[in-house]
């Protein structure tokens, strides 16, 4: 069968190349991929900068974000031929951490966690994979090729109910969300916001495209300028660019009480002039809260699921903005301006 | 009777003066000062870099760490002359904002709190004060002098509860604590850590004077070097310099999970060359926390009262480390190396 590979920290090195069919060792599951959703890990690891092939192996199939649908279940797994399906990315080492051991892998403490397509794992860019049923989450057949933002939507998830339970240290009543970058993380962290029955400001740089009309239509108010040219004071920032001018802007931009949550992956090696007294007395006078987060659990793959069963249909299929044959994968990787998601399609994955 | 001013923003204005006596209508219980304690912001604003004299009066009265006697209470009020009692330095408006109505006006949104000897309100370093009952504390006898070290405490159990609330937001399981910087706040922070149970570190710079006897006789172990120099990664990170390197290599150098606790106000105005985007991958990829944590409500003076109950009286008696008569209270602020607490004794107020 085909799948879309990389030599992990080499770049130029991905190909579509024929690899065995999975091992029934592998999980008693089986299951057809029909979609990869790609982003920025996505383009780090094609552009040999992060990734991890498996154990004993010299290439990783690439692909995280996932949609399937079974071909084979084993009788008392509540699973059935035919079920949509998405591959949980994180699995915990076979020696979990106590997090693991807990269930929360994306709290893992030891950094022995494996990633489907990132670390230590083959990814989903494959026409056919297997695992275990307790490794994936069933979705509703209605929400169809939509499944594929399920694994997004599970970053925000847990982003969000980080957010509450961090809200829960004290006296807590949010009314005013900023986002900042418009991309798929920024959308989905700010319909999830809109959710929660919060007035959502996002903001990004571009006027053209799809974006602004993708935060009207949430009922969210779209802001081209920056965070701290509009004046807005939210009490809770959703940081999904990464950019670290931006980071320092919604570090420092936040009501009284604010709660910063940091989803966006950096790059590293450039150095900011910042007044780290003045961001530290704002912080301590402020009682402000800065935390990252990253991945998510099992019950966050069960919010995310909920989340998208309350979404606008065309609006979610708005978030995808080119789905791409497996077979002409580097016009994926092909960045254009008018991006959201973009999506390699597996289901006719031959050439 | 004497009182213990500055005009504020006005450097070399301290003064002592005398003053009326309170005004029954500022409040049903009158209080005999019997001790100040003076920290870095006592320090501000006899430099004149902070403090807020009441409306329409042009001195402030300094002193927020308090301790007195009560000398006259309303039956039914549940304080009784001679009583030990502290004054709960923040007081919100009259006007409350939602946090302020619900009793926790360390968390006020509106920033129209008031507070003792720093903000809005006389302080405490003056022979008599009144208030209403519910804007005090009331001590066990047995503590003495010591509950001068109360207020100091409370900025601690308001850090220590928010670190646990944060805590919940996933599984957590801490067993390390760093805390940077051995002054009365630091060795605080240190004293409720070890009460908890975790294995504590203090980082300062001193190798003389009291402090790393003070930190050895917790039971927590002295670095005279840095935070990362010692290699330490610790859980919860209790930053109490205010110092912008210390602070960023508290932020930068958790474990996995991190929660870094900011207490220290800094200066401002000063820049340091950051890599905010490795700061920030860090924070998103290990899913740390930084948050900041200032004032302290009722329910954190209730905590501190227990902390200081089961703390040795003879180790909090060797963080007062100098008791100056006020009418000296120049000595008090002139910083001798040795310093941890000093204390105005107000009961001899006279010369």
């Amino acid at each position: 069968m085909l799948a879309l590979t990389v030599r992990p920290g080499d770049q130029g090195s991905s190909t579509l190349r024929e690899m065995a069919e999975p091992h029934p060792d592998v999980g008693s599951l089986l299951i057809q991929s029909l979609a990869v959703g790609l982003c920025g890990t996505d383009s780090e690891i094609i552009n040999g900068e992060y990734g991890e092939a498996p154990p004993s192996e010299d290439f990783l199939v690439l692909g995280h974000e996932n949609l399937g649908r079974v071909l084979e279940a084993p009788s008392g797994s509540g699973l059935s031929v035919g079920d949509l399906v998405v591959g949980i990315v994180r699995r915990p080492d076979p020696e979990p951490c106590p997090a693991c051991a807990a269930g929360e892998w994306d709290m893992c403490r030891n950094g022995r966690y494996t990633e489907h397509g990132i670390r230590g794992l083959h990814g989903f860019a494959r026409e056919r994979w297997r695992t275990e049923p307790d490794a994936v989450v069933r979705l509703s057949p209605s929400l169809g090729r939509l499944g594929v933002l399920l694994e997004p939507t599970t970053i925000v998830a847990k982003a969000w109910e980080q957010v509450e339970r961090i809200g829960k240290r004290a006296f807590w009543q949010p009314g005013v969300v900023a986002v900042t970058g418009a991309g798929p993380v920024g959308l989905l962290a700010a319909l999830l916001g809109v959710q929660r029955g919060l007035s959502v400001h996002v903001f990004d740089r571009v006027t053209a495209g799809p974006k602004p009309d993708l935060v009207r239509s949430l009922g969210a108010t779209y802001h081209p300028d920056s965070l701290p040219d509009s004046g807005l004071r939210a009490d809770v920032l959703m940081e999904c660019t990464g950019v670290p001018e931006v980071v320092v802007e919604a570090m420092t931009n936040g009501a009284p009480d604010a709660i910063v949550c940091l989803t966006g992956v950096s790059g590293v090696g450039s150095r900011l002039p910042l007044d780290v007294g003045a961001l530290n007395r704002e912080a301590v006078l402020g009682n402000k809260v800065i935390f990252g987060s990253v991945n998510a659990n099992r019950r966050h793959y069960e919010q995310a699921i909920r989340a998208l069963a309350a979404a606008d249909r065309d609006w979610l299929s708005r978030l995808i903005t080119r789905t791409v044959p497996l077979h002409r994968y580097p016009e994926a990787f092909a960045r254009q301006p008018d991006d959201v998601k973009v999506v390699l399609d597996l289901e006719a994955a031959g050439p």
